[in-house]
């Protein structure tokens, strides 16, 4: 864990080492990934039986199996307690809602030349939907990525996952079933990612994969990037909490070790402004971490990654959260908002003490697939517009033509694009 | 050039081929553009002066030569006609006011639980422009990649643009200082993406690098992103021309010839339901390549890539269209928006017979910077949206949190997350 202090003289090498810190090394697996990708491309169905074997520990006899059917859904989603279906369903209702609020209005635009301009928002058609097997089966991940797709209005919502053994978690289906997926698949890997990408006899290619993956998924999705869209690749999860001493530092504590719990390549940050708070949380810390089921992961976590940051005051803090443009921001200070309107870069905020960002990861309802390892200072969270895309149109009348095409034709000369000038000049009032 | 005819059995086959057409062979470099990458880290401004030496025939000496003043702007510029600046201003003016008009709203949503949801949308704190030299310097291209970043209030906009020889276009300077770029350096290719992405001592870095480049400059992109933002890389050109036998085939011919001149790879379709209105405008773009300076390029085009597509009735044009999910989609039937409503993927159309679509490559105001190659399924334009991010944002009350919490700790308990779950558990009311 690092402790700095910008009113020490090593404060900005230090920072600069937190800001270039690379907390992933990314294995090399381009080959094997396009050589899977070739295989599906080449034999379909059958590739995907085969790989599915290879890797999954089952073997599917025929291509009906790797279809998940409404009365496996059914019958898998029956033994759930009725306390977490009702928290599955408040949860996506309120994702939902939030959602929706996102969608954006049509343009129309009457111009003063006489034409008429507009934009245009339209669905994707088919979307497919990567969901991790094993210990990151979180069915709180296929509600943040099925539910946008859904409220844009995506007609087909494929869901791909592997299933270890042939089995897959239950709440993983009942979300799918909340989320409004429409097909599920049991595969999983790069085989899934070309089927998707590329289509097999009985998986119908989609125009957009998002969701989270191990390596060979990531890179799977970079080698067929431009044939279909793809969400970004999520880095490591962080947060930065800002906190003053009038907080519980055990609070604070656990706060930043519900970033730490998810992998040792995750990172926690605290800013504060008094040195004895920071020692307080960093204890408690401590202390927290001999109480954690996931203990050993965060605790790796915290001392590789965490951070503590001693401020002279909140502008400071502002200006070094804008350069960290932490994926997750939590703001426990008097006035959340007002500090908060002086920050430009960060993914999602979490504004006031009652408000842990783990909040955001279920229930509040803006997305949870947020840009990672400062990436927020050009990049967004998952939303409804990852799932429509804009048709700008123009039309011209007579009149609206005479008005503006001179300027036209003077700019496609002048670009030497002869046939350009010629579109517009030929349908010019003066023209021969 | 490929005749089609829904109508003959051959139809589906050759549709298909049609769509598959790859136009386009990508150059292997990326192991030179990795060690100029490199290069540019390690050695900064002297590799960048190394580099200009080496590949745009000139040697600047020193650093700060590779800056253009603002002296030498005015001086490019001064003899720049009066009609063509005239020219320059009106698209500068109609682009920025379209653009403008696509500013979104901040969302603030309460909440029936007692929190409160929000979207702020934020600009990008530094865009970089790169523009190609030589035979590609396009003015407008300037105005259609600066402009959507300055209307989003993205404070330093940095050009980008090699110089052969030492040389650059005046009205390229001109459209640069029209579209509120604040910086230009003369330098290109690989070398410049890595400049602006890592930043040397004379170029600081940015957070998004946009425009159109070589294999080279594409190539470095892609290395390039995550570290950075990057648009979409832009494949060939293309329009599909919907018209009927009503149409004066000299002016589709035309039509379709201003996309054919942009490069060999460029692709020109036209959608008829009359075999000799099809037939007349085939007859008519032989007699206009005839006296194009640009005939070359644009018959290339036109054999290699060009289409006639004959359909029985308009729906079954609106349905093939959507499967081309063209960059240009020219329409020109009596009632173009009503046809226009029944697409769903399109880069950008042009209404009506008055309405070429090179009007829009200058002057109408939508961008120019388009899907191609079929991406228009999912992906759109640049736009102001590709130069903002979102930073969503929760409030909570203590009841808020009282009313949504538990559904979060079930939830993160069942996904195996304690620390994220205590961190709830422990503000609530019946918490120890």
């Amino acid at each position: 864990m690092m402790r700095l202090d910008t009113s020490e003289p090593g404060f900005e090498a230090g920072f600069a080492t937190l800001l270039d810190m690379a907390r992933e090394t990314t294995a090399q697996v381009d080959d094997a990934v396009a050589a899977i990708i070739a295989e599906v491309r080449a034999r379909g169905d059958e590739a995907l039986l085969a790989l599915t074997s290879r890797f999954d520990g089952w073997a599917p006899l025929q291509t009906a199996a790797l279809r998940v059917t409404a009365a496996e859904i059914e019958a898998a989603t029956a033994g759930i307690p009725a306390g977490l279906l009702a928290a599955l369903d408040l949860a996506a209702a309120r994702i939902e809602r939030f959602h929706a609020a996102q969608r954006p209005a049509d343009l129309e635009l009457p111009d003063p030349a006489g034409l008429t301009l507009g934009m245009r928002w339209t669905p994707l058609d088919a979307v497919g939907l990567y969901v991790p097997g094993g210990k990151a089966a979180y069915p709180s991940s296929v509600l943040m990525n099925a539910l946008p797709a859904r409220v844009a209005g995506v007609a087909r919502i494929a869901m791909v996952v592997p299933s270890p053994g042939g089995q897959l978690n239950p709440l993983v289906l009942a979300a799918a079933q909340r989320a409004g997926v429409t097909e599920i698949y049991r595969v999983g890997g790069a085989q899934a990612v070309a089927a998707l990408a590329h289509g097999t006899a009985s998986i119908a290619p989609v125009d957009r994969i998002v969701g989270p993956g191990n390596a060979y998924v990531a890179a799977a999705k970079r080698q067929v990037f431009g044939r279909v869209g793809i969400d970004s690749i999520a880095g490591p999860s962080e947060v930065v909490v800002v906190a003053d001493a009038s907080n519980d530092p055990r609070l604070v504590a656990v706060d930043l070790l519900a970033q730490a719990e998810h992998d040792e390549s995750a990172q926690a940050i605290l800013i504060t402004d008094d040195a004895g708070f920071a020692a307080a949380v960093a204890a408690a810390v401590e202390a927290e971490l001999a109480t954690l089921p996931r203990g050993a992961i965060a605790g790796e976590s915290w001392r590789r990654h965490g951070a503590t940051i001693l401020v002279r005051d909140w502008a400071e803090a502002q200006a070094l959260t804008n350069r960290l443009a932490p994926e997750h921001l939590q703001v426990m200070l008097p006035d959340p908002r007002g500090w908060f309107a002086g920050i430009r870069h960060a993914g999602a905020a979490f504004l006031g003490r009652w408000c842990p960002e783990a909040l955001g990861d279920y229930v509040a309802g803006p997305n949870h697939v947020l840009p990672t390892g400062r990436t927020a200072r050009f990049a967004s969270g998952l939303s409804v517009f990852d799932f429509l895309k804009r048709t700008t149109w123009v039309e011209a009348s007579e009149a609206g033509l005479a008005a503006i095409g001179p300027a036209a034709v003077a700019l496609a000369e002048a670009e030497g694009l002869q046939a350009h000038g010629r579109s517009v000049a030929l349908r010019l009032p003066a023209a021969p």
